[in-house]
């Protein structure tokens, strides 16, 4: 599954990025205001017109949890992976009502349910703001002065904008730092429920057949938009095709893919290879037996620990897959080779030639950031991430906006509130068992002699003083937030939360180590924003930015291949789910709800399941639409196979592939396996 | 499960240690040859007679592949934990015969299977040979001299008692230096099957019941050693009574404790708490996943990698348990006290005053072995370990036999060889999984750019590196392995195996690492050395020297105790294990094999199951029997709770416990269960 893994979001820096190579084939993750029309036209005959892009722009709805989707009816319907809305069915099950596991659907509006906390997020316009952005920063500022400006300059365009257009309005870096531009999205924050599959055959063949390709995964889910207690009135959205993809048909990708990292250096790759990585895996490998063991005795543990272990496996093997493209010394001669010709051109140029330091200063960032591995500011579970944005909110709110931190910038204001007065539920034995290893680790990472670590435990070992924090704060109380919220600094001051005074005692850490990465963020953004000019100046700018979690166009070809000598068809069926099923005798995770087998025979088992196409895409498509030319969707994008998972730091169309679900099969199910006629008319229409 | 974890074998090294308080309570893993009569006597009012030792030493075995076991009858029958069996039992395994999983009964002598590479030993004498070692140690040596010295004179004396008496000849440094003593073993190569249980009830509740209580675990099985192809005649064995133990019955454990770390310093612990315990469980999560994964599509690949990932997952959860003893700041305030306090007593004595240099010289140590973590000069799998002992061993033969490395010394040439051409089968899959694991885990740990990662990869990613050689080497072929060994050096130098070239491209490594790994490990050993001094000299020398994989005797009460409040009874019964079963809906791994089923009504429900005592016992005492005062056999050590995995540093009777399976339900379910009436009738006969 590739939603944007929300651990890997918190887990490694968002680092600017900027492809490296000249694209080629169907690589591109496009802007839309920046489309390969040439590319396009001259390979495939095919020539997007802007009306064609915009409907298709304006169909697109982004995930602020970390995913993608599409509108497909006037009446607010928005089809995603379930997997993308697995973290609200989670939110809104309960150990009687599992929808997650057993599937939903409102047969009536009255029946839809509202998620405690989704945005999503149309976007509306792009605004090229390079300049404003960039002469904030004047050449005598060093990197922390320069950050400041620029932090700055972003907040005020920001500002302006919310309070000139009413949309959120997000400055996002481009190409590394060498381009700035403001997107507008208009915000739903009433999102409902409407229907949703088993997650059997939603996550069909589980953990398994994960990034494995044939695939039989219903891997969707249907919510509304609502606007003033109404379904939203929605003027673009995609028709939804009933046959799905055909061999070799164009098709394109419109979501938000989540970060690559094309443009990186060797030397970035290699921190990467020997060190970020192996870092990463050994944190998520712990977490992963940490949900194993919680969840071994089955029952309702198992129920609250899923959402968080099946997005730790995801995120597992995808590292696992990242890990290996590394590894393989002759990526590097090659990567090693390119650079090496291109710092030639780069130092035979006058006008470019002192932009050779940038290699090296990425270098240097590369070996202090090594230096900082495992130091954190922070701790587990969502009670202590609520104190600490308490914390931090009261004295942010203290400064003028274009000086707080970026979070608590006034135009970002109503999404962070959101999340902090959600009322999703809160288990006590889950927080407790999360703050308690992330103490634990503390240990272990700075040392039990550490006075900071002292300070934390307070003389208790990491269980016992998980237990005893988490029995005592009251945050977990929705109201006891907001009161604390606007009470400001005098409310955190005087508050006796055990929790809020935990994260008071972690915050002069947490700014510490901030500081130091945004001066290493600032001088990479400085170095890469080079290199990007670089790139511009002697190979053209028809290229790419490296993903930002923001709208993309990708394309490629509906298109099989051969791996270990075997040819794998583009797409797979409805009846060869059965024979997959059957072939692992039915054993968990290769069983399907028995509304499949009681409605097989209504099933026609020709119907197009999932398929797998060449376009270009990372963690954070998924959910993303996959139309055809008329802009009808296909399809819905649900993972990359196991040889895809090397996209984050280059692309191939030999065997890398996406995989989507077929539009057919998610027709077919609502009429015949879901008896969800009257919603499969509603799409579409 | 409690065998010594073969991976902790080779994962931590073994460093000589002592115990650092004086004992209370029923603390101690007593000599043979220095038993606490006094504490005994006033205690228990119990005198245990030169004979009642005697007797109790021969009919004690040892599982030279990491465990406990006795004699239970004159026939030669050798009674253990299934787990301690299960390497055998996998080892015999095929896709058609899983006794692992099925259990096994020979009804006759010619049914009995032979394992492939088992080894038992029989202690039959202890002799004190602490001046010989020590005199070979003069002042002015370096810790490098010191070191081959003292190795020199080991050899000597081992080869010397082989030489007089036949008998396997090692000696053991006891007290972390201050004593050698030559422990002579009759062994025993000729070890068959007789009889095991289905794992699903010797591992009832599998690794999320393992370290719990209470427990119902069948987790024995049977053995019987041949001399001549002739069922051994043995004259010590034990009788096994069937009602099991009383409430508050003394017991003794006689067994062999592989490892314990009592006499640590702070600063060894603490080196233990912040990097040694982290790095191995980072370790032993990535193995255990990686095991999943290899067994996750369920059939032949499961049933081949289940054996490494128990012993993994059992290693992981002691190793949590120990780190989380460690993390308890209120232990080291009081350990660092006590630790004071000494040391004041011991810069106090004119004798002793020079002492206090060892503490210090520890922390350097460990110092210097943090610097060393992850630094290793081997790689996965069996077939590279035999590569890099047949390579190791055609230099060493060369040497003289008093200076060659250990496991090469003329002494233990038949153990070394039994291991080395053990037809165990070898599984091309398992074997490229882990090479291809333990070579990414090089690169990860040397970085992609270090010249011996170039070296071994050949340009090749670990993946299809591993393939390559596993495809590519003879080392599988018993026959290829004798010709290599008996060709000597000149063989191994014309050897084109791939695998040979690899171990020879390590080797130099290995050496380089294992000579600085042995100077600390002599700076350590002189430095417990006097700590033990400084102990015997101020708290006398009533005391027991940590454990090191030798017979010891432990000794404690039958008792239950408290847990959050709630009373755990000291032993369990059948009947108790079927409503466990229910408990958790008959699910695995809490499924009882279908023969439990059919016989449950022939079951007398009040039999004992398993039982808990206060005897001090760690991994490596796993299928040690539990003995009364009448040295009959009361039940089979098979684990420790979840409260005595701190047992590693420090003892403590309030709630940690040794658990055991009851004589009682051995003898029961043979004759009730398993239709083994006249197996039931040998034991003890």
């Amino acid at each position: 599954m590739t939603r944007l893994n929300r651990t890997a979001r918190g887990l490694l820096l968002l680092i600017p990025s900027l492809m490296g190579t000249a694209s080629f084939a169907d690589e591109g993750m496009w802007l839309f205001n920046d489309l390969p029309r040439e590319y396009l036209k001259s390979e495939y005959g095919f020539e997007p017109t802007e009306q064609w892009a915009h409907h298709l722009m304006r169909a697109s709805v982004r995930f602020n949890s970390g995913g993608s989707a599409s509108f497909v009816s006037s009446t607010g319907l928005v089809l995603t992976n379930h997997h993308v809305g697995a973290d609200t069915l989670q939110k809104i099950s309960t150990p009687d009502n599992d929808y997650y596991r057993e599937g939903f659907h409102a047969k009536s509006a009255s029946e839809e349910i509202k998620a405690p906390d989704l945005e999503l997020n149309q976007l509306i316009a792009i605004e090229d703001v390079t300049e404003r952005v960039s002469d904030a920063v004047i050449a005598e500022m060093s990197a922390a002065e320069a950050f400041a400006a620029r932090r700055a300059a972003m907040a005020r365009i920001e500002k302006e904008s919310l309070d000139k257009t009413g949309f959120r309005s997000d400055v996002v870096t481009l190409y590394g730092g060498a381009r700035y531009h403001l997107y507008r999205y208009k915000k739903y924050t009433d999102v409902r429920l409407v229907w949703a599959p088993e997650s059997s055959i939603a996550f069909f063949g589980g953990d398994a057949d994960n990034f494995e390709y044939p695939r039989y995964c219903l891997d969707v889910c249907i919510f509304r938009v609502y606007e003033n207690d109404q379904p939203a009135r929605v003027e673009h959205f995609l028709s939804v095709a009933s046959r799905g993809v055909a061999d070799d048909e164009l098709v394109f990708v419109s979501g938000n893919p989540g970060r690559t990292r094309r443009i990186y250096t060797t030397a970035a790759l290699k921190y990467q290879r020997d060190h970020r990585l192996p870092y990463t895996l050994d944190f998520l490998r712990r977490r992963e037996i940490l949900w194993q063991q919680f969840g071994l005795d089955g029952g309702e543990q198992e129920r609250r620990a899923r959402d968080d272990l099946h997005g730790i496996q995801n995120g597992r093997k995808a590292y696992t897959g990242m890990i290996q493209a590394l590894q393989d010394p002759a990526f590097f001669a090659r990567r090693q080779l390119e650079e090496e010709k291109f710092l030639v051109e780069v130092a035979g140029d006058p006008a470019l030639k002192d932009y050779t330091g940038a290699w090296r200063a990425i270098e240097d960032v590369c070996g202090r950031r090594k230096e900082l591995l495992g130091q954190t500011g922070g701790l587990g579970g969502r009670l202590f991430r609520i104190a600490q944005t308490l914390v931090l909110m009261a004295a942010e709110d203290q400064k003028p906006n274009a000086q707080r931190l970026r979070e608590f910038r006034q135009s970002a204001r109503d999404s962070l509130l959101q999340q902090l007065f959600s009322a999703a539920p809160l288990y006590d034995d889950l927080e407790r068992t999360k703050l308690a290893d992330s103490l634990a680790l503390f240990v272990e990472r700075r040392g039990g002699d550490h006075p900071l670590v002292e300070k934390v435990l307070q003389g208790k070992n990491p269980r016992a003083r998980a237990s005893e924090l988490i029995a005592a704060s009251d945050l977990d109380d929705v109201a006891h937030r907001k009161q604390l919220a606007e009470g400001g600094q005098e409310a955190i001051d005087a508050s006796t939360d055990p929790m809020i005074q935990l994260a008071k005692a972690m915050v002069p850490e947490e700014r510490r180590l901030r500081e130091i990465h945004d001066e290493l963020d600032e001088i990479e953004r400085q170095a890469y924003a080079q290199i990007a000019d670089a790139i511009f100046a002697i190979r053209g700018t028809n290229t790419y930015p490296d993903a930002t979690f923001t709208l993309r166009l990708a394309f490629g070809r509906v298109s099989g291949y051969v791996e270990n000598g075997r040819n794998i068809a583009a797409w797979t069926t409805a009846g060869g789910a059965f024979t997959h099923e059957k072939r692992h005798g039915g054993r968990e995770p290769w069983k399907m709800p028995p509304r499949w087998h009681q409605h097989q025979r209504r099933l026609d088992p020709k119907t197009q399941f999932n398929f797998v196409c060449t376009a270009d895409i990372i963690g954070g498509n998924s959910g993303s639409p996959v139309v055809n030319r008329d802009a009808a969707l296909v399809g819905v994008v649900f993972d990359g196979n196991i040889q895809s998972l090397a996209a984050d730091f280059f692309y191939s169309d030999e065997v890398a592939r996406a995989v989507s679900v077929s539009s057919a099969v998610v027709l077919e199910a609502l009429r015949e396996v879901y008896d969800a006629e009257e919603l499969a008319d509603e799409l579409g229409h």
